[in-house]
């Protein structure tokens, strides 16, 4: 049903059916990425946005480079104000993901960060518990559509 | 309230008082992104999404070259269920939005595409009547974090 495609697996198929068989321009721009992308969604409690933005425009150091320890690159998280949604856009350049992932839960100013943070969010998982354990806390929203580079 | 940052603007000021005054650990990967982040959200209607699948499964090359000319790079979308969302997340590299996004509209096969894929959706954007006139269609998310490189 869904596939996660390359440019060079785009088919000109359709549109040529709909439009010409002309030759198709396709400048070749630098290339920007690689990795896997991963978007995830949090619901912000509401009375906590302010909060949230505040400690968000400072991070605490130790938690971007235990991100960038772990791999994790071109992270940016969107408020989507009719559903109260924060959704994280992020890459993943490394390897062994679970590996990284278990090592930004070694690192100790993140599990505190997670502490503060959780409190402003409710999550969309069944059960969830917090960042920390449990069976999740932001959950996946699903890839249908990349255009790479 | 909020500022989006580059790495080199996080202060350890908050860091510091919560942790510890050691050197904070930040290891340097590749730089992988530039640009501005566009993250824009639309609605799918529930009966249209594996058509929507479908068709961005094999997205018409033309559309393709008119993104990349108008200097759109890595884009990606992703479908969240509980809201019946398409979240795209783009970077643009150009120099000239508005005339890039221009340029876009002036493309015959994206235009086409239009039709095709906002019949799909509903827009969150008050009187909005589909991508290629009136005052929107996809919506845009604001932005509250960014960790970039």
């Amino acid at each position: 049903m869904f596939r996660t495609l390359s440019l060079s697996a785009f088919s000109p198929r359709i549109f040529t059916r709909a439009m010409s068989t002309a030759p198709l321009p396709m400048p070749q721009l630098p290339r920007t990425d690689e990795g896997k992308r991963i978007c995830q969604i949090v619901k912000v409690k509401p009375e906590r946005l302010d909060e949230y933005k505040k400690v968000h425009a400072e991070v605490w150091p130790e938690v971007l480079g235990a991100l960038r320890k772990a791999h994790v690159v071109d992270y940016s998280i969107h408020y989507f104000a009719p559903h109260n949604l924060l959704i994280a856009h992020m890459r993943y350049i490394g390897s062994d993901f679970q590996k990284d992932m278990d090592g930004i839960k070694e690192n100790e100013a993140t599990r505190k960060w997670w502490q503060l943070t959780d409190g402003m969010q409710e999550s969309f998982v069944p059960g969830a518990t917090g960042s920390e354990s449990g069976p999740g806390w932001w959950v996946d929203a699903e890839e249908v559509f990349r255009l790479e580079g």
